[in-house]
């Protein structure tokens, strides 16, 4: 068996799941303190180990950013982040302390991609972005089947995007850029500007075409620069389903026709998509580092 | 012996190398028309075998937007280019017609920045950016040692800059987007807004704030989207060595604190760095790639 934890900024969810990594047992609940949270963890996988006895490894999909380098003396640990209390926090070490075995780890997006490619919208090509819309915006990024990390990890929802010529006034809500994507697209800036969220505001109202300029605009750059064979978009705001046809013409008009392909063209709706694990992604992520975590364990041992 | 053919839309650069991947024989000569400059190659070639005997492989190092994918029926094609008479040329075909073995095949940037990982500014890390800023601007990316395809290939040469304020006026020259990145930065772009080259401009004309500004914020992009440990700045423009401390600085103020890294604070000097390569990057990469595609044919034998 393998426990799982999703550490999401808004709430954790821990599960356990079995060798084919089906999730037979669950829970939920909202980020707090990390004191209270990380207790919460740690009494769902005792609880777990008592029922299904010792778990054959962790996964642990944490919110970012995070220090995902083995050999740095911070492995492990949140970094700066607007969330109270939580900078510095050794997430993975409060897990460890409890838990002897192999812990797979790596950042929530990239999880998602991984569960997303390994069962769900992405299972038939090897690179691909994951973007959550939601209370922030994140990537995760998959390169040859593997979630990339590089210097950090990537960081999607604080790229620059050009502004709307209908939305120059607005500041944008990220405390570090303003109006980054993330400052002028995710949940909190549509409620900033428009004054409710977008599934109260009427299909005319211009927030919508806002909305899916910036998101558009921000597929062409992932385009341009990861060339991803295909870009998964969930989150809150996703749930949303009528942005996907507007943010692929979006796309599209940024892109000018520069990028000659299929996938592009007659094949976009099977290029830019929903998630189909819905709001399981980022656990099964979870599950999926567990079990690549025990086979590497295993691996190690076979030398 | 190694062939190698950087086929760059400028300038070609043929060569012959050893085992170890150093260069005996080279020759450079114009990019005309396909047929004249491919006639060139093949005599090249032809008079190679000649002196040095059969050679072990090819690496072909071409301009984009070029077909990557082995499957695909225009694979080794050339896609719609702006440079006349080369849309849908056939280049890798050309040389596979006239050469039996294996070719390693990929995107001039994509080789170049192989090079400078192998040989170059970059052998000390496993993921690299190389971004050539000359007459045009490309990017090569490394991921974890492996030029990265995707649906296609990057092309962040064309990814949107925000525009800067003394510089809103300027329409920008490329042909498909107008002011992408290429359009408002490359050395044409430079001679169309200044009307002459960033080495006649005095060290206080706003080009250089204005060049260093958009740059900078490239480079501020492709931390946020592909996290490099290492990004390698080469290419005629960046032959004016004072504008790495100004990219630098712009990189730094784009990105706003948010990044908490070494790298990006004490390390800066070692992270935005010139080619170690200089102008022999492409062709040493092509290099690589036939040293590659050798290795990979040496091993398919072997199975």
């Amino acid at each position: 068996m393998f426990g799982a934890i999703e550490a999401g900024g808004t709430k954790f969810v821990c599960a356990i799941a079995d060798e084919a990594g089906i999730i037979c047992r669950e829970e939920r609940f909202e980020t707090t303190d990390p004191d209270t949270t990380l207790g919460r963890v740690l009494a769902f996988l005792r609880q777990a180990r008592s029922q299904f006895g010792a778990l054959d490894a962790l996964g642990l999909a944490s919110f970012g950013p995070v220090e995902l380098r083995p050999g740095s003396p911070r492995f492990g640990c949140i970094g700066g982040t607007p969330k109270p209390g939580w900078s510095s926090t050794d997430i993975l070490g409060a897990l460890g302390s409890e838990f002897g075995g192999p812990i797979g780890f790596d950042t929530d997006v990239n999880a998602a991609a991984l569960a997303e490619h390994r069962w769900g919208a992405a299972r038939d090509v090897r690179d691909l972005v994951y973007l959550t819309v939601g209370t922030g915006i994140g990537g995760g990024v998959i390169v040859d089947g593997t979630p990339i990390h590089g210097l950090m990890h990537p960081e999607i929802g604080h790229v620059f995007p050009r502004r709307h010529p209908l939305d120059v006034e607005f500041r944008g809500v990220c405390p570090f850029h303003h109006d980054c994507i993330e400052g002028v697209a995710a949940g909190p800036a549509i409620i900033a500007r428009s004054g409710a969220p977008l599934s109260a505001l009427r299909h005319d109202h211009p927030q919508w075409e806002i909305e899916a300029d910036y998101l558009g605009q921000l597929c062409a750059q992932l385009v341009l620069t990861l060339s991803p064979q295909r870009i998964v978009l969930g989150g809150g705001v996703m749930a949303q389903t009528r942005l996907f046809p507007l943010i692929r013409g979006a796309m599209t008009s940024w892109l000018g026709g520069y990028i000659d392909r299929y996938e592009l063209r007659d094949g976009l709706d099977q290029y830019v998509v929903p998630p189909e694990l819905a709001d399981q992604a980022g656990v099964r992520g979870a599950v999926a580092l567990a079990m690549d975590a025990a086979r590497a364990a295993g691996n190690a041992t076979a030398i």
